[in-house]
C-alpha cells in the first residue's frame, strides 16, 4: 500500500527519510556487516550513535553544559515516579500544575513517593479546557520542583508560553512537543519525553536534567531507579534501547536539515493555523472548546454534532487515507496529532477533506 | 560490507530472515501504509503483533495458562530490583545463589530493598567456573523466593539443569539462554530476559510470571513498577516499546519455523561441543577453566598463552570476518557468544579459523 497520511497521537508519523535511512542499513549498518541491532552497545559503531543523539539534542534546543541527556526505558509514565523518587525526600513537597489526564497521572505517582501539592487545576467536570494563567498559580517558594505538563495530548491544550516560578525549578513533562518549538531552557530543572510523539518509535524516553539537580538527587535508591546511575555512565550503564536510539538520531539529523526547530516551528505553526482556521470557519460544525490562547500546536481536537457524524468522520477520513483521527478513548471526538513529521502538505489535504466532508454532510 | 560472523554477547546477532522481514515492510506494515514504528499501540495491526508474541512465547516455552507473559523496558537489571520490591515484604527474605557478576547485581538490589542471603556462591579470587551443586546450596525453606542466574555470560558458565528448591519458587535471570533449550518452567515463579541475546533488539525484557506469585505482589508500589499493572493490562498500561516487540515477533516465527526448542537446542549442542572440543583438542593452546559440567553452551570463554596473542587473536578474527570475540573487559580474554541465531556453518568456520591461528602462532 502506498504511505498514508498518519494522524495517530503517539507512536505516530515519522519522517520518511529517517525510515528510508534505517531500511536502507537494517542488514548492514556504516559498512560493519552487521544490523544496528545486532552490534554490541559497547561498539565503536554504537557509541558514535549515542553521543552524536545527546550532541544534536543539546545543539537543537540550545541547552548549555549545565545539562545532561539521558535515555531511560519506561517512557514518561516512569518518569512519573522516577522524578519524585530522585528529588523529593520524606519531608520536601512538590507543586503540581494540573492540566490534564497525564498531568494527573503524575501527581498520583508523586504522591505514592512523598508529598505532593496542587498549584492549579484547570479541571471542571472531568474535563480541561484551558492552561492556568499566572495569578491563578498558588506556588509554594519551597517546593523541591514544581512539575507540568507542557502539551495535553488528549484535550488539545498546551503552555504557550511557562509560567514564573521564581527560584523553583521546573519540571516538565514535554512528551508531545519536545522539539516542536523554541523556548529558553533556563528555568527548568529536568525535561523529560517519551520519543514516540517528535523524537522517533517507542522505547525510549529523554531525560534532560541540571547539574545542580542532579547534585541534589537522592541517594539509597534502587540503581537502575536513580538519574545518578544513567548520568554518571552516559546512560551506558546497561544496554540502551540502541535501535530506538539510532531512530531517533536519523530523526534529529532529518530536524536539523530541514532548519532547526525555528523553521519546524514556523511550519507547526502554519500547519495549526491551518486546521483551527478550518474549525472556527466551519460554521459551528466543527467545534473546538478550548481557549484560544490554549490551544495545542500539536493535538488539534475537535467535535461533529453528533456521534454519528463523528464515526462517519473517521470511517471516511480512513478511506481518504487519513489514518488515526479518532479522539481518544477517554473523550471522544476527532483528534488530528500534527507533529513534526507530519507535513504541510498533508494538513493542506486534511483541511480538505474536512472541508468536503462539512459540505457533504451538512 | 556483505554481512559477517557476529559473535558479539548482546546486542548480539539476529536471524536474517527476521532482519530481512522487517526490512521488507519498514515503510509499510501489512499494508497499513505506515511503518510498524509509527502505528499506535492500539491499532489492531500492532494488536495482533503483541498477542501473537506472546502466544509464540507461551507455546514455544510449552507454559501452562498459569503463566502471564508481559513485556517490561529497562532490561533485566530493573527485574533486579522489580523482583524484590514485588515480593519481598520487609519482614522476608529472598535466597540468591551467586554464580557470577549479574547475580551479583541482582543480590544488591535485592538487599537495598528488604533481606537478601547467599544460599551458594562460586565466586573464587575474585572469578567463578562452577554451578554449586545441590548439596551445596544453604536453602532457606521460608525464603519468598530463590534467585539464579541460568546463564552467565562473562565467566561462561550455565546450569545444566536446575536446582530442587522445594516449596520456594525459583525466580530466573534468563537473558543469555532464554529459548535455547528445552525446561520445565513448573518450578519456577518468575522467569525475566532482557531480549538482546536470544529474543531480539534491546529495549524489551520478557517478564514471566506465575499466577500465584502475582497474586502475592507487594500494593502500594510506583504504578510503573509494580508486576500488577502490567499484568492487568497486557503490558499495555502505556505504550510498549512496540517496535522491539515487533522484531521479538519475527524471531519466534523464525524459531518456530526451524522446529521450535528442540531443533535449536540440538544446534546449540553441536555448535557448544564444535568450539569446546577444539579448545580441549589444541594441546593447551586454547585453555578454558570451567568446571566441563557447567560450560555455558551459550557463552564460551578461553584464554590463549599470552595476553599478546589475544589481541592478535582478536585482530586476526575481524580480519578474517569474526566481530565481537574480545572477552568482556572485567575478564579478559576470547568469548564466542553462541546464541540461537548463530549458524552452525558459522561456528565451523571459527573452528577452522581457531585451528588455523593454533598452527600459525603455535
Amino acid at each position: 500500500m502506498p504511505r498514508i497520511h498518519n494522524y495517530y497521537a503517539g507512536p505516530a508519523a515519522l519522517p520518511l527519510a529517517a525510515l528510508e535511512a534505517a531500511r536502507d542499513e537494517l542488514l548492514d549498518f556504516q559498512d560493519s556487516g552487521v544490523s544496528v541491532m545486532e552490534t554490541s552497545h559497547r561498539s565503536k559503531e554504537y557509541d558514535q550513535v549515542h553521543n552524536d543523539t545527546i550532541a544534536l539534542i543539546k545543539e537543537l534546543m540550545g541547552l548549555s553544559d549545565r545539562y545532561s541527556v539521558l535515555f531511560l526505558q519506561g517512557g514518561a509514565s516512569l518518569q512519573f515516579a522516577l522524578a519524585p523518587m530522585n528529588l523529593l525526600a520524606p519531608d520536601q513537597s512538590a507543586d503540581y500544575i494540573v492540566t490534564g489526564a497525564w498531568s494527573k497521572k503524575a501527581i498520583k505517582e508523586a504522591k505514592i513517593i512523598a508529598n505532593a501539592r496542587v498549584a492549579a487545576t484547570t479541571e471542571q467536570d472531568g474535563v480541561f479546557r484551558s492552561i492556568p494563567t499566572q495569578d491563578q498559580l498558588d506556588l509554594d517558594p519551597n517546593a523541591a520542583y514544581c512539575h507540568l505538563t507542557s502539551n495535553n495530548t488528549i484535550f488539545g491544550t498546551q503552555f504557550r508560553s511557562f509560567p514564573d516560578t521564581g527560584n523553583v525549578p521546573l519540571v516538565a513533562d514535554m512528551s508531545s512537543d519536545i522539539l516542536s518549538r523554541a523556548f529558553d531552557p533556563t528555568p527548568f530543572g529536568i525535561i523529560y519525553a517519551g520519543a514516540q510523539k517528535n523524537l522517533g518509535p517507542s522505547g525510549v524516553a529523554i531525560v534532560i536534567i541540571r547539574d545542580d539537580i542532579l547534585d541534589k538527587c537522592r541517594t539509597g535508591l534502587p540503581t537502575m531507579l536513580s538519574y545518578k546511575t544513567h548520568a554518571d555512565k552516559n546512560s551506558l550503564f546497561n544496554t540502551p534501547p540502541t535501535f530506538a536510539i539510532y531512530m531517533v538520531n536519523k530523526v534529529l539529523h532529518w530536524l536539523k536539515d530541514r532548519g532547526g526547530i525555528q523553521a519546524v516551528e514556523k511550519e507547526n505553526t502554519a500547519k495549526a493555523d491551518l486546521i483551527y482556521a478550518t474549525i472556527d470557519n466551519s460554521q459551528g460544525f466543527y467545534k473546538n472548546n478550548i481557549a484560544p490562547q490554549d490551544r495545542s500546536q500539536m493535538n488539534v481536537v475537535f467535535r461533529l454534532p453528533s456521534e454519528n457524524l463523528e464515526a462517519a468522520f473517521v470511517k471516511d477520513a480512513l478511506a481518504a487515507g487519513f489514518v488515526g483521527v479518532r479522539g481518544h478513548r477517554s473523550v471522544g471526538g476527532i483528534r488530528a496529532s500534527i507533529y513534526n513529521a507530519n507535513t504541510l502538505d498533508s494538513v493542506t489535504d486534511l483541511v480538505n477533506f474536512m472541508k468536503d466532508f462539512h459540505k457533504n454532510n451538512a
